[in-house]
């Protein structure tokens, strides 16, 4: 909150946040946005949205002048009319929310959903340079909230919208992108065009968003030759390319970082290069663009853990997993591993709950909780016990969340423990590389 | 297992694996171990490990000739007697098992415990070069196996140990190596030594094996300057260089790789040159090697668990994690978020269980389970309903494993919750950055 002379003397001249104002001190005059005040600021000092994008904060003295310029605006957005190009390729752009489609509310510095597809294209005009753009709104959701049956929702409207496209861009959250992105691999198999995941790190109202190079960059990849679920976001912190990530082999790495989708154990599929709207592929072994009819699938059971093992886990919660969940993927240490030792008298081994839990007709997974490399349950005892117990997923190198989606998608299938085995450790769509690469590690 | 011929062959020989032969082919004379057959190998091709070190394969032909030179030798390690030089400082290793101290049984290909630090001082006689080395064990665990009992026990050890030593050496499985070494930076404050967590990736009778080059860099670093708990591993594929971690902020990365374990959110302290032994400090904000008293603080509560937030998560199921754990650390998604949306009908929140559980007396805190990355619970409506109902951690950089770890430890000293938010939220030894760096992020 400002200082209290400030909110009075806004109060006065009816200047509220989000205004557009003059501020006049020492013989310079500052024009912009009255933003509110930030957390670290000073309260005696204004802090403005210039026109350039950039903040800045004018300390308030009596000789300060401010004067009320415009009041805000609700900007309406005019409704999308597109006017099609038959010279030109046809994209679609699937809303499903994330900060890609919200916006900064002034008042309180939150950030809130509100952009449909018809504002973000009206919004980034250089969309309509690439292609013929549509848009509409599936949902608008924090990607955080995504459940396995709004993944179902997705790969329907995306395998109905396919057919008069040529390729999908979905906007989405980037908090469970991942999770998507390996759910639609899954139940959107033998794609015959690009189904592309985009999201941003900063709200699309923002001056420092990523949201414009990513869009462009998403639609560049919808009408690339990339016939796959992919994600494609920033390759580093400033705007020079995006990666375009294999669906089920990418991963959010950092909390708040432009760059915080990693491809795991592989190289990209692609760059796209902003400025220069070229897509250079980095690998040559996904489906090409083609003729060829899509396998919708979206058949999955959503009652599937992900366990994250560590010091200290109990083998009541282990055995407990069973009256929750049909299935459980372990993220488990190391190469894959959990506690079995059963003669130190410190140590609590939950092998035999894990056991218990696949006799009775639970499926278990291992995964790495390393995030990168190969499960390999060869190497020692405690792997090789966990192999003969019927523990899944030796020598898959998939994330944990790969793991899990799939483990959802293939008891959608099937509750035969033989045939469970069978389809996980079966590659589908590239979730488990036959080679490791020095070049898929940090 | 090698073909039927071949396995004919060796018994007729009275070879078996492990044991020195010779090979005569094409009037070439190959001499060395015979190794079992690597799974990817030709059944029909002879494996030897030779002198230097390498393994080869032979192709078995009728014109092969195969005589057995040696029996596998059942080496006994001769009791090490150290011989204190007064000019060098004294390092003492303190054994904790670990594939460092492993061995690879012949006959299986198995990995199992079989040295004491007395061994391996022997083994790499090098070490003795650097300092006097003197060794005990403690327990021998693959650190899968590891609980906060056996941290307590290994504090108390090195706090006993340090007092007639010039630096402690850790040898401990890789596995759950940063767990420790957070609990251990809790527990051993104030240190005037360093203490430094070693490990390998390959045991240490294999030509390949990490563990000669990271236990004579892990003795530098006890050397060092460094007094902190601090991890010491390779820092890239090749035998150059180790990085020395700060052991609350290193993460084992990948399943097995020996440059496995990266800092997260900031840069290692060091590099030890394995050539040249010398040391290159990265970073000067680290407790110098000095006179002080070691504050040893055992207390803990080992009864909290870290739970991974997916789509698919279900509210019972974190209901009924108050049965079974006093504490709990969320590996949220994103910048520190949970399902909470309760007006999608697809949607499942589950804020309210959290909410019951920080209610009923059981602290809740977040972490990031993109690894990387700051934990802000301020940007968006999610976060900021989270940190209302209580949930700790907003703005810690912590890694999901040392949130962990430290709640554990606050909750050994206080049952109090507005004392265990203050403790979790205070910077005790680095774990939580207060600036977040370009160079901390992969």
């Amino acid at each position: 909150m400002y200082s209290k002379t400030l909110q009075n003397l806004f109060k006065a001249k009816k200047i509220q946040i989000g205004d557009k104002i003059k501020v006049e001190k020492e013989g310079f005059e500052y024009i912009g946005i009255l933003m509110p005040k930030p957390e670290t600021q000073d309260p005696n000092s204004i802090v403005l949205k210039l026109e350039n994008g950039y903040n800045v904060g004018i300390g308030f003295e009596k000789e300060v002048k401010i004067e009320l310029l415009e009041k805000r605006k609700k900007k309406e957005f005019e409704k999308l009319k597109i006017k099609s190009d038959p010279k030109k390729l046809t994209v679609s752009v699937l809303g499903c929310g994330g900060t890609i489609a919200s916006k900064i509310e002034y008042e309180t510095g939150a950030v809130y959903p509100a952009f449909t597809p018809e504002d973000l294209i009206q919004n980034f005009p250089k969309l309509k340079e690439l292609a013929n753009v549509k848009g509409r709104m599936l949902f608008n959701l924090f990607s955080e909230d995504m459940s396995p049956e709004h993944w179902k929702i997705i790969a329907k409207e995306t395998a109905k919208e396919i057919k008069n496209s040529d390729g999908i861009v979905l906007t989405h959250g980037t908090d469970t992108l991942h999770y998507t992105s390996a759910a639609l691999s899954f139940m959107l198999q033998n794609l015959p065009k690009p189904v592309v995941l985009v999201g941003s790190q900063r709200s699309s109202d923002r001056p420092s968003s990523d949201a414009e190079m990513n869009l462009i960059c998403s639609v560049l990849t919808a009408l690339s030759d990339i016939a796959e679920v992919v994600v494609c976001m920033h390759g580093e912190m400033s705007d020079t390319f995006n990666h375009v990530h294999s669906g089920v082999k990418v991963r959010k790495m950092h909390t708040s970082r432009r760059d915080t989708f990693k491809s795991i154990n592989v190289l990209p599929y692609a760059k796209v290069w902003y400025e220069k709207r070229e897509i250079e592929y980095l690998r040559n072994d996904f489906k090409k663009r083609g003729k060829r009819d899509l396998i919708l699938d979206t058949k999955i059971n959503p009652n599937v853990c992900l366990i994250w093992i560590h010091p200290g886990i109990k083998p009541e919660f282990v055995k407990s997993l069973g009256k929750f969940y049909d299935g459980v993927v372990l993220a488990g240490t190391g190469l894959g591993h959990v506690q079995t030792n059963k003669k130190d008298k410190f140590c609590t081994p939950i092998i035999s709950e894990i056991e218990n839990l696949i006799n009775s007709g639970i499926p278990v997974a291992m995964s790495p909780q390393t995030i990168f490399g190969r499960i390999n349950m060869n190497v020692y005892e405690t792997g090789r016990k966990l192999v003969k117990i019927g523990v899944m997923g030796n020598y898959c190198d998939w994330t944990p969340e790969t793991a899990l989606v799939k483990l959802m998608w293939v008891l959608g299938h099937t509750k035969n423990m033989k045939k469970i085995k069978e389809m996980m450790e079966k590659n589908y769509v590239g979730e488990i590389s036959e080679r490791s690469i020095p070049e898929g590690f940090i």
